[in-house]
């Protein structure tokens, strides 16, 4: 992602024949299926002329051929350069990532990908909204 | 969630010994282990007096003993009252959720909850922000 090659970036989502994979970018719908998915990331890249991750807090758990990781992406990114500009403004955002991968013969792949904004800080002891949030769909 | 049940709501979730589960409510971090998950379940029941889910877009993906599902989460709630009001003002609430089961000998049980805010409507053509986001923890 940060050197912008989307063929590498194709070949780490898992092929539709062994599941529909799925992306939520941070404030995005649900995105299905690997066309779709692949598309966000095309559109992306076209929008973003730099962008750097710092990970931090990377979390694994395994079972069989499905692993989830959890980490925090400290994101820079800057858009186009505006009237001559070299680069455009540098934005700074703090997102939270749940990623599910998939054993598959040719390595780890990706099956779903879902970042969010960090609104809170993580010593707030109260929700960020009055609202709140479900179990899962079974709720 | 929408009866304030705790404790069918505890049921739901995976045990910590077949593997460490996640949550992530809209707008905040990473939650690791059932202990944070369910102080944080506790948390929102207790700010929330009134809960209302109506979920679409539904999807399933199957691999083995593991199950995605990505669904769109349109949630009516409302806090407690003030000045003697029944009921606080209620707000609506636009989340998409991406969660992870696991099938257990009791059942299907929760590994894995993602919700988010969705800023950006589905026909934009357009990241909502400047920044980007990425493939995960490999990039």
């Amino acid at each position: 992602m940060e050197e912008g090659d989307f063929d590498r970036l194709e070949d780490l989502w898992l092929d539709d024949g062994a599941g529909d994979v799925s992306c939520v970018h941070p404030g995005w719908p649900v995105l299905t299926g690997r066309a779709e998915v692949l598309r966000s990331y095309a559109l992306i890249m076209a929008h973003t002329d730099y962008i750097q991750f710092f990970l931090t807090d990377t979390r694994i758990s395994l079972a069989g051929d499905t692993a989830l990781v959890t980490c925090t992406e400290n994101i820079l990114s800057g858009g186009p350069a505006e009237d001559g500009a070299e680069l455009g403004p540098l934005v700074g955002q703090l997102v939270v990532a749940t990623n599910a991968f998939r054993r598959t013969p040719e390595g780890w792949r990706i099956w779903s990908h879902h970042a969010s904004p960090v609104i809170a800080g993580p010593d707030d002891d109260a929700p960020p909204a009055a609202t709140a949030d479900d179990a899962g769909p079974s709720a």
